[in-house]
């Protein structure tokens, strides 16, 4: 697509271009748009058809938009403005700088300048944060046929028209009635008699990840959000409650790996020193950790330095430690965050590991104890590698195995129960607590096999 | 919810029960049946209104499910079947033994059968393995008066009914129609001229994988999805994109921790063994490879056996290594499988981690330098500790965050090119790799510190 715009946009072909937008989805375009030079933005945009531009604008990057934003006259800025849905331009406005801000917020409606003040207002993270305001709502008494009237009336601008909102007169939330259910119902039934009343919501306070949780649970496509006074105050909708659950999956996985969640910014976008700040901190506080482990095989090191053979298996057996423990954490975690086990299931965890670490550590002790004695043994002929080191070594194996499964479920949980994030209690501290127990566990039995 | 169900149950207030069912969600009705005894489900099963009887028993474990079909009768078996979408029975029906496979099949109408058998033989993970053939088509010459008759005739089976098909004699896919289009355009309009002919589609073959891509994309409610012959054969529904969503991140959070996908089995379903079976493998192959690093450290054995503090450092230069490896390759992997990067872009990633690299490694270095110098030196009082060695552990700590972050970022994307799965190569593989980098580069850099 890229190559056939820039070529039409040379040969100055502007209605082939508009043509080809026409029959383009929206993403495409922006992405297709991002990929060219920013000097060539403004022009293009102007070509797009006007009932696309707005969702062309939204699938942007912040740095394009802000560049765009730059280019538009008053009144081309006052029509994208006017297209976007508030939710949409809210999280365009939080990422431009203080100028532009002001210019967007003087080419807005005094009525969505209000609501866009509001829902910026609502802490970052919120269910308040993510949902939008533009819903259609409806009255109880009105019939089918009243209801698709004003659906067409005030449709255009709501996100969502598939499933609308009954309110009494105090805006309190009295049911759900879809469009599914009034199409099947017939234009003269009331909507009072047809709405679903026990309704599930969330309040503008709540997690966003709460929202998203709810939807996946009921299958929604659009979920209602409270105020402290249980007054509807705006609706969360399916996508952008896929983005938070993409987004809670990505921060799980980089909690995982010892990272600070660095956001919204995608990875290319992400400054040096933002990635950076999100990495040392982790990096710092376990390498401290690790002063522990070394203080093990300080305590440990004359010894070592008789039977130096023991040397050698300490990176095998502790990154099987590590290996092991990171296992049945994420494995934990996921389950976690995923609703699947709940902290009262600790004990089923904990027997359910067990017997996957006996397996496991039987299976790589035996395969150890051949390989030591055949491969370190025989073929590479090191006369130190003994059958009594060998079983040194597949002990702690099968120990550390156990003791590695052990943390890895239970540390998770713990650190649940205790409110914390169970994604913190992942491979690099499992790692690091698997590392000193095993050399604890490899030195203890050194001392009982060899003769130390 | 449980001990009202029970109590009620207990006292055979069945009609007080129905009227609890019939204001609860089927998804929270069916987590509370699961948490019953079973031998009290089908009683209870027996009191749903029958119009939720059916989503209650979607949304069910497959051991319940398995155990309600056997106490159904086959009028019962009749009634279920025939309320499920056909997407849902063949996702029961792939996890059920044969025999109640067959029973299923029997009790299900002749045209059902063959639509379910059509749809068990797709691959797994493949598009037609999750479509649902229940959508709406509609002719393009048809008002939206008569389109809005055919939906309410055909609709109740529908899984979706917002989204509609236009096909030609041919069943090619000719447009696509909203009901939020049809809504506006007023009942006059002719489907033809309203409907959006440029469409979004997937392949039966596809992976389910690009379906869900795809639909993230584009904010989709439904996908087409076309055989090879380009005729319209299903839909994706949302609802199930956001399954395949939720699975694809947890199947890479698992590759990331060395297992295998274990597949739709919740944690605590899975039975030891095939939890077992998903970690032996990699343990094996991390724990044999391993085998390097001794090899490594073997080599070195008589100049370690002189300079006995150098092996302190040993976990310390590892575990630093591994952890800032596999955040750039945790990063890295997540932004491929978000689609944020490509191959092509691997030099922009390289330049970006280097410099990382580099605040990460002289931070780490500064403070370790005075953390040995201080705590291992002076407050340990080890007198081997000497401003030399600590020269050397930091040499190496510079180097092998370099190596590290350069490996980590490197290999996911050699491996997504070359058509693997880039999560593979993340934490257990780099750490691997990682370990026999860094303990070659601190030799080295002890034989040219230290008079070794």
């Amino acid at each position: 697509m890229k190559d056939t715009v820039i070529a039409l946009l040379e040969e100055k072909k502007f209605s082939e271009l508009y043509r080809l937008f026409e029959q383009s989805e929206p993403a495409d375009i922006a992405a297709c748009l991002q990929s060219i030079e920013n000097e060539k933005l403004p022009v293009l945009f102007r070509v797009l058809p006007k009932d696309i531009a707005a969702e062309v604008f939204v699938e942007m990057d912040s740095d394009e938009q802000e560049m765009l934003i730059r280019s538009f006259s008053d009144k081309e800025l006052r029509e994208v403005m006017n297209d976007l849905y508030l939710d949409d331009a809210v999280d365009i406005i939080e990422e431009m700088p203080a100028t532009v801000v002001s210019r967007i917020l003087a080419n807005t409606s005094p009525a969505d300048r209000k609501t866009i003040n509001q829902l910026l207002h609502y802490p970052k993270d919120s269910a308040g944060s993510i949902m939008t305001t533009e819903y259609v709502d409806l009255k109880a008494d009105f019939t089918v046929g009243q209801a698709f009237a004003r659906i067409r009336a005030v449709g255009p601008d709501k996100e969502t028209v598939y499933t609308c909102y009954v309110t009494d007169q105090t805006r309190h939330l009295s049911g759900i009635v879809t469009v599914r259910d009034m199409l099947f119902a017939g234009n003269d039934a009331i909507i009072g008699d047809i709405m679903d009343k026990s309704v599930i919501f969330s309040h503008t306070a709540d997690d966003k990840e709460e929202v998203a949780d709810k939807m996946r649970k009921y299958d929604f496509l659009a979920l209602p959000i409270v105020d402290a006074e249980q007054r509807l105050v705006g609706i969360v909708t399916i996508d952008d409650a896929i983005d938070v659950m993409e987004a809670e999956a990505t921060e799980d996985i980089e909690k995982m790996a010892a990272i600070t969640p660095t956001g919204d910014t995608s990875y290319l976008k992400a400054s040096v020193f933002a990635l950076y700040r999100s990495r040392i901190p982790w990096l710092l506080l376990l390498m401290i950790s690790a002063t522990f482990t070394g203080m093990i095989i300080s305590g440990f090191e004359a010894k070592l330095s008789v039977f130096t053979v023991l040397t050698a298996f300490i990176p095998m057996l502790m990154d099987t430690g590590g290996n092991t423990g990171s296992q049945a954490s994420v494995t934990v975690i996921r389950a976690i965050s995923l609703k699947e086990i709940e902290f009262r299931d600790i004990l089923k965890v904990i027997w359910k590991e067990m017997r996957v670490a006996l397996l496991c550590g039987v299976t790589l002790a035996a395969v150890n104890f051949i390989k030591i004695l055949l491969i370190d043994g025989l073929l590479l002929g090191n006369a130190a590698v003994t059958v009594t080191v060998a079983l040194a070594v597949c002990v702690t194996l099968v120990l550390t195995v156990f003791c590695a499964k052990l943390v890895g479920c239970v540390l998770p949980l713990l650190s649940y129960r205790l409110g914390f994030d169970p994604a913190v209690m992942s491979s690099p501290f499992i790692t690091t607590i698997v590392d000193a127990i095993s050399l604890l566990i490899y030195f203890r039995a050194a001392s009982i096999f060899l003769p130390i």
